[in-house]
């Protein structure tokens, strides 16, 4: 079916209406871009994307992601109409408590939702992660194309493309090649607050030009049959050779009193308005009135294609199995989400090494256990020690390359390692120094928000780090990040601990984990314990007078502390916490003193400790610029000062020692 | 002088020379990009930047940004070269504890550095801040340009622009057409990790053209002559027509063993091979011999230069004082950063209101007094509530106008405000909604690190979101903003402690301030006080048996708390904490009773609370869409289940009422 008719503008109408149906319901949503962009959005699904609406989840299926999140609406309205299951029912309780049509999309809550989005920007780069992780899969599955072969689609609105993160997403799309990546942009000249030409004059074709995107206008977005020919010419197979781009040009509240105005982007227009815009767009119906002849458009073009091709992609993973079983059973593991978890006894720890050498040695391993390793660094690969030897880096070239250069764009690096994960079946890693966590916080609180088992890696993680000072040592950092909901922080205090930080990042499923490294060398303690660390805190020393109490590179200074506590008559504990998450949920903490005897010991903010201990030596300003060791002993972290300070600390209970 | 000879040669090796030796001394820093873009720099100070070493905070001067701060060696040589107050004693201490010459460039801390740079694309994006501070401030005081009027210069590598701020720093410095504005990038072709053919294939000259920059490009980044004519015509004067980059091909590490190869990226070369690079460079000196005549060179051009330029400057001043004496006098306090604060009598508190609208007419009372506002919103104004009425909006084509429409940036909201800031005279204002301060956390970090007071203002501060859903409502950024050092965190409970906040901000000298707003409605409490706010934290009502702590909306909360405890013959206290920052500086806090009596309360993450109370009601997961009320219901926060959660917690103790 490739012309269009009156069915087609009465699903078109249907779409409209039901957006504004649900936002004037739910008195609250974005009228504006919704009534704009429908036409693209049911062109897409009516003629291009692959998906069947009965297997929301099928690998093979082509991935949506409506970037401009706040035009959810529109989305729950497409997908009712090509018969999600989304009932009616959810959308008239469009933002509601428990609706599954909630205010942004959100992944794993609504079928047919491919990407939480909302925050701008990050649905495009996403949806970046998705085409490079279509790209690395089947490349390491010869013959698995016809199964896994698919595209990638983004809607945004000139808000995604303001944001910093779309450059970032842009650049490495182009220079990456993702050929099977198409970005719809609605032009619709208008933010929440202003007309764009307030806002955003750039020509928005050259800018993806100069990334060496492909790109196509269309210069009436109600022009069903242009933007078909866009969008197909888009599509048109260019193996290796560029993402697409296409600009459909809209008039913001399309049909509406209000057409036009930036005052229709995030305000519900009401009953009576909407219904005038209904009546214009040809749909004069009640709320929530569909013409069945709406769904047997769908039904017959977007449900039927896309039932057949998921058939057919079906019927080539059968032959990929007959032809290559053993492959293909490690496909079907990975896709399932399978744990590959190095045994223990292959991984030789050292007396003394940098935590971040400890993980690249292990990600190294990791390598030979894990077919779906893929992952690197934010242009500090060779600081964070990220790089798998022997193994090739991603590039147009070379799809089944490990090695993924993210370039310096640290907000990009968790995008794309939160879209590689959405898209199922690789396991993606990636970092940077822990300051500059700060630059990809609001990708890391997505990870946590999709609930993936995103693996962070941060290095240089105190003012360890020494000669390049304040502004690359982290203070606020490892603490914000303990922060955020359902986050595994887990900061390794040796090569034991490191590798129980890897054992819970690789069988975790339900959220991401922070592996916390240091730059300096650190000792392997006499007590440490890979299975207690796992624990989230044990204890690694007795002692009755009181405990220390510490996470990474500070267990072993606590260690020393004690050693020269006991000098002076004082049995201190120690106890090592690489994860707070972890303690929070314990229901025996291994604490056997009272509060008012434990000191906690970290080099950075202590503002999070006295949960757990009275007393915090710490640091509350920012670091400085000097070899390590002058910095340390500069903040009082040297061994000898911190015992002096914990002598100050108790000493009034303490003084008959 | 604008013929370049064999004296500029020997400049140019002194220049060279000296970033090595710093280097090779430290043994720590980035040789490859200092070695290639020396001449550039060279050629900017000797015939562009107009300042004068000698009164290098002059307001008039240029300014001149080392975007990639990790090339700090380079600019301490060209500081040290052209006279600045920086003896070649603290090059040789580079890199050392307490040197004037630390691992990235310091605002505050070294003649002649006009920003903290390092994390990058803040370089550039502050940069953009001090090019609209140069267009605003003149603009205010007409007859002052002559003063006033400078350029703004930065200088930056491939990993600047790789980075997203990068773009919208670029796209917003085109729209406002901030001729004003000159980036110089160093195309060498190399990141810390890898050739740029890794990471960064886009064309950045069209990149920017695509923005409205005009671009100029040198071939040859050794060629004096070249650069210098790229520069005249990129500075040539083309009054609101377009910010101007100059591309510089060079070839890293150049002069080196390891000239065009990353690995001269971040690692010293030695003192041997540096040797043979210094004499391959024609400059086979001893480290940090500087010949006389390199001195003379810059003394003759840029000093002399500047000085003259700046005495010019000063006549003008003069000028403008006897023509305009009141308004000189007002451009005099801003520029000595005077704090305008609004007589509170003036200010009317409403018996119910949105700290997010007292916070908007409290801006509009503001824009009366003080002559140095500006400011605006990511494109959240009218959420917000950030436009001052009656005035203009910040454009090329009214320059006066103190409304500044960010658009949806958040991350360069704060490097521009920051960017006013270091230039001075101005006082800015920018913000979001809580749950996007994520990300701008860079530039926030970023105030606290330069010391600046800047102001930044969120709000939709809690789940009290409702609609937009989890994306939207921030849980753990209240209590991340928290933990960064020096920064002023304050969340008013009510009108009268929004009052405080504000006084707080205005009056604040060494660093940022953060109010976090409502979206919804706060009743004016009985027993608030502007004054008692101001203090960080303090008792609104008395009660022996417990306290009650809580900021900003949860202040009320608990009080009704209290009212319902009441009936059970429980007395609690209320204790309103706005401020964690100056609570932790208080030498006596607000408490009566001991911790473990405590119980605070937070529509957010609890976790900081701990400090202060033993008992924590907190919300440790993410949010949901729905309607206020019942979001707040579904999350314990009406005040019948706090008020179970505070009977729960104490009833053990407490079941004899």
């Amino acid at each position: 079916m490739n012309h269009f008719d009156e069915i087609d503008d009465l699903t078109l109408g249907a779409l409209r209406a039901l957006a504004l149906d649900e936002i004037d319901t739910a008195n609250s949503g974005h009228p504006g871009m919704a009534l704009d962009i429908a036409p693209a959005l049911y062109v897409l699904y009516r003629d291009f994307l692959v998906s069947d609406p009965s297997r929301p989840l099928h690998p093979g299926r082509d991935r949506f992601v409506l970037s401009a999140g706040h035009v959810s609406a529109l989305l729950y309205a497409m997908l009712h109409l090509a018969a999600y299951d989304l009932p009616l029912e959810e959308l008239k309780r469009f933002r509601q408590l428990g609706s599954k049509c909630p205010g942004h999309p959100e992944w794993g809550l609504t079928p047919g939702v491919d990407a939480t989005s909302g925050p701008l920007g990050q649905g495009l780069a996403q949806a970046v992660g998705m085409a490079v992780a279509e790209k690395a899969l089947k490349a390491r599955f010869p013959g698995s194309e016809g199964y896994l072969s698919h595209r990638v689609y983004a809607l945004c609105g000139d808000g995604c493309l303001e944001e910093g993160l779309s450059q970032e997403a842009i650049s490495f799309a182009g220079l990456q090649k993702l050929d099977n990546l198409t970005f719809i942009y609605d032009a619709n000249g208008s933010t929440l607050d202003n007309p764009t030409s307030v806002s955003l004059v750039e020509d928005v074709a050259l800018r993806f030009k100069a990334a060496g995107w492909d790109v196509y206008e269309v210069n009436d977005g109600n022009d069903l049959r242009a933007i078909h020919d866009a969008i197909e010419e888009a599509v048109s197979l260019k193996e290796n050779k560029a993402p697409s781009l296409v600009i459909v040009h809209t008039s913001i509240g399309y049909g509406s009193e209000l057409q036009g105005s930036h005052k229709v982007h995030g305000s519900p227009l009401g009953f009576e308005m909407s219904a005038k815009a209904k009546e214009k767009l040809g749909y004069p119906y009640p709320p929530f009135t569909v013409k069945k002849e709406a769904y047997q458009r769908l039904a017959e073009t977007f449900a039927e294609r896309g039932h057949l091709a998921l058939l057919e992609k079906d019927r080539s993973l059968k032959g990929y199995e007959k032809e290559h079983p053993e492959e293909a059973a490690i496909l079907s593991s990975l896709l399932a989400g399978k744990s590959f978890v190095p045994p223990r006894d292959k991984f030789e720890l050292k007396e003394k090494e940098a935590t971040r050498n400890t993980s690249g040695r292990y990600l190294n391993l990791l390598s030979g256990v894990h077919p779906g390793l893929i992952g690197g660094a934010a242009d500090v690969a060779g600081s964070l020690k990220t790089d798998l030897k022997g193994s090739g880096r991603f590039s147009p070239e070379d799809r089944s390359g490990k090695n993924l250069a993210y370039g310096i764009r640290e907000f990009l690096t968790g995008s794309i390692e939160n879209g590689i994960l959405l898209s199922g079946g690789l396991f993606p890693y990636g970092g940077t120094f822990l300051v500059f966590s700060d630059y990809m916080k609001a990708a890391i609180r997505m990870s946590a928000l999709e609930h993936l088992p995103t693996l962070y890696l941060f290095s240089h993680d105190s003012i360890a780090v020494g000669e390049d000072g304040p502004t690359h040592e982290p203070i606020e950092q490892l603490s914000g990040l303990r922060l955020i909901p359902g986050l595994l922080d887990f900061r390794p205090a040796d090569g034991r601990e490191l590798v129980a930080g890897y054992e819970l990042a690789l069988e975790r499923k339900g959220g991401p984990t922070v592996l916390v490294l240091s730059r300096q060398d650190l000792p392997l303690l006499e007590h440490s314990s890979v299975d207690k660390a796992k624990l989230g805190a044990y204890r690694l020393e007795e002692g009755n007078d009181l405990e220390l109490i510490a996470s990474g590179s500070e267990v072993s200074l606590a260690l020393e502390v004690r050693s020269l506590l006991k000098e002076k008559g004082i049995e201190a504990a120690v106890v090592s916490v690489p994860s707070f998450n972890l303690l929070g949920a314990m229901k025996e903490p291994p604490f056997r003193l009272e509060r008012s005897r434990r000191i906690a010991i970290e080099m950075a903010s202590g503002a999070l400790w006295y949960r757990y201990a009275e007393h915090v030596v710490s640091i509350e300003s920012f670091g400085a610029s000097g070899k390590e060791k002058e910095v340390i002993a500069h903040f009082g972290f040297d061994a000898e000062a911190v015992a002096e300070k914990v002598l100050d600390a108790f000493l009034p209970s303490k003084g008959g020692h």
